[in-house]
């Protein structure tokens, strides 16, 4: 059999063929010259000492002087990858190694990866702590909740550089940007949305915090176990605080029961949960954004023929892909130029409407609520937001 | 005045605006292209999931399809940084920093820069063992004496990759293919050589094994408080152990009894510590490595006046400069082309023979017993000599 006659390689494959001939995703590469003794005196010994001795009387000279100021760690414990679940930290190289060179190509963030090998929340928030000396932020990826709340909430209160991760608050963020379209789409104001979102977990209790934040009309949260309403016995500490802010009227019962004439449906939890009978049992004109990777909560088809007007999913081969490519790169060149220490809720805030302005009025319609993964203009319009909120906030260091 | 009428900068001023013009001295690269969806569903989701199950059934797999395989960390907590002592992780960043892209242009090893913010032994061992994953070695640099001991030991037992106290290792293995070359011109036998090493610290020791196992007459550490020799009260743990595998005969005094008689003297201690007179009354055809950086323990001029036959030190400026950069680079090209677990005294000496050869016979004089810190065969040559051992010793896993 020629290699002609040889049936197509399924991307698996060519993603394995891809990896084993690079040999991972990056290299290092050097941004000063060490072809003789003088440049070695000026990058290396003696001359080094002196960058040395100015961080070490100013620490913040390391902004100056190091890769510090545009210098990341992407970190994982392997716990919690894609949909993969808890595979450890060697087997999650590949994804961090990925979303790395993203923050690349997007944004010119030098990012690096780090596999923890430990799953207690002590010792990762230690670790991180221990070796952020060299990093201007801390990108946490792929953590299982509800471990992942306490590591980066614990991180950023102890460190002096920003803690995000991005499950939560990048999902967060651009299902804020694709909402604030498509409810200009359907002519419904965000003040006025009824929400429910299908999958308590992290990425779910992040969106519905950033909604309220925007200024929703009501948010409940709806697990395998019900909805996320006071006094529910199954809830975690988490979730016990989000039964507190959302969840206005108290509605108990199960996803087919909470859903009816919800005008938004936010699904991140699993694969073919949601029917069409539940769309169908919707408010007019409905949103369904149904994020679950790669098989979505419903398929696209299914929702608009059950009456949902816009549909958004996380897949590129459906239209309106819901991607967090669009957040965390333009997110840390805003906080790095800006070299703020947090990064708050304004900041996400304004970022979900820089990537909701990309769109302009009379391109935006029912196929088309959020741009492009590749489109260029996204990352610097997020980064230019977060700058101004950093400046706003006092929170600019430049 | 105009900018032609300023009196030249300093090394130290030239360096820091190259420091600051280029806002530290390694960035990442991609090796792989993410211009559009298809190159994303190989690099990224959902492609990607296959290395991630590849390497979850089998940890091996992450050599093939991860930056792993070529890439180590190069760990300090500043602890004990260049001649500036305990300056702090951020402050050590520039020389971290300097070493990872000198590891790359002498070898194409990828290396990253670790600034571990804590001085507790058990901590950065805990730490670099929880970021371990990532790595394919760990390098640690800097590390004060006598945790630095510990903090290597325990880590290559307890890690399956391999690790290497450069400040101990590098220096042993360049001083051992210097004295190799130095010998030989003198007419001297490494077996018959008696030698007084002036600096009981982490360089001093490592040094002082490397040449018994090669296989030198006898060694003397000497340091402020005498020679380490059998039951001396000032010895640390490790100075106790080297007392019964040094000082054959025992010498007790100091540097100026000690050193009398002897043929080669190295000195890994402080500027100007070696008199006239103490060269003078050393061996005739004495040897004199005083590697003490800026400032040797006696310079060269002065050696030479004495009676120094063969006189090495640390410094560019002079013949015979014996530089850690000849060994270290190819050391890790070596063990990760042969993904060695471990770096063994054997290919330590086949490292240090390796870098004496590179200078032929007839090449070989007083004045150049050391190839050029810039000497490009030399990385190749190592490495070579160490993938060579690997395989004898059964350690080569390719």
């Amino acid at each position: 059999m020629s290699d002609l006659d040889k049936p197509e390689k399924t991307v698996y494959e060519k993603s394995l063929d891809l990896h084993a001939n690079n040999r991972g995703k990056f290299k290092i590469t050097s941004k000063v010259k060490v072809e003789n003794n003088y440049d070695l005196s000026l990058a290396y010994t003696p001359g080094v000492a002196a960058a040395c001795l100015a961080i070490k009387d100013n620490k913040e000279d390391a902004y100056k002087y190091t890769t510090k100021g545009n210098m990341i760690a992407v970190i994982t414990d392997g716990s919690a990858v894609l949909g993969l679940g808890d595979i450890g930290p060697s087997a999650a190289m590949p994804v961090m190694e990925g979303k790395c060179i993203l923050f690349k190509e997007f944004a010119n963030v030098d990012a690096l990866p780090l596999c923890i090998d430990t799953k207690e929340t002590e010792e990762i928030i230690k670790t991180i702590k221990h070796i952020a000396p060299s990093f201007g932020g801390i990108n946490l990826e792929d953590i299982s909740a509800p471990r992942c709340f306490e590591i980066e909430r614990r991180l950023q209160d102890e460190l002096d550089i920003p803690v995000f991760h991005d499950d939560q608050h990048g999902t967060a963020i651009v299902t804020c940007a694709g909402l604030i379209n498509a409810a200009k789409v359907v002519g419904k104001k965000m003040s006025d949305l009824n929400i429910i979102i299908s999958g308590p977990g992290a990425a779910g209790i992040s969106i519905a915090k950033l909604l309220l934040d925007f200024g929703v009309g009501n948010v409940v949260l709806v697990g395998r176990k019900g909805a996320v309403a006071k006094g529910e016995a199954w809830l975690n500490a988490e979730q016990v605080h989000m039964a507190n802010i959302t969840n206005k009227h108290n509605e108990k019962g199960h996803l087919q029961d909470i859903i009816k004439g919800k005008d938004v449906l936010i699904g991140v939890s699993g694969p073919n949960t949601v029917s069409e009978d539940m769309v169908k049992s919707m408010a007019k004109d409905s949103i369904v954004f149904a994020m679950a990777n790669p098989t979505p909560e419903i398929m696209p088809d299914l929702a608009k023929k059950a009456g949902a007007r816009v549909v958004a999913t996380g897949r590129s081969d459906f239209p309106n892909q819901i991607n967090n490519v669009l957040v965390f790169p333009g997110i840390f060149r805003g906080v790095l130029d800006a070299r703020s220490k947090v990064i708050t809720q304004s900041m996400k805030i304004e970022a979900a409407k820089a990537i909701a302005s990309i769109i302009k009025d009379d391109e935006l319609n029912e196929e088309f609520i959020i741009p492009s993964t590749f489109d260029k203009r996204v990352a610097p319009h997020v980064a230019q937001a977060v700058v101004k909120v950093a400046k706003q906030e006092g929170l600019s260091r430049i």
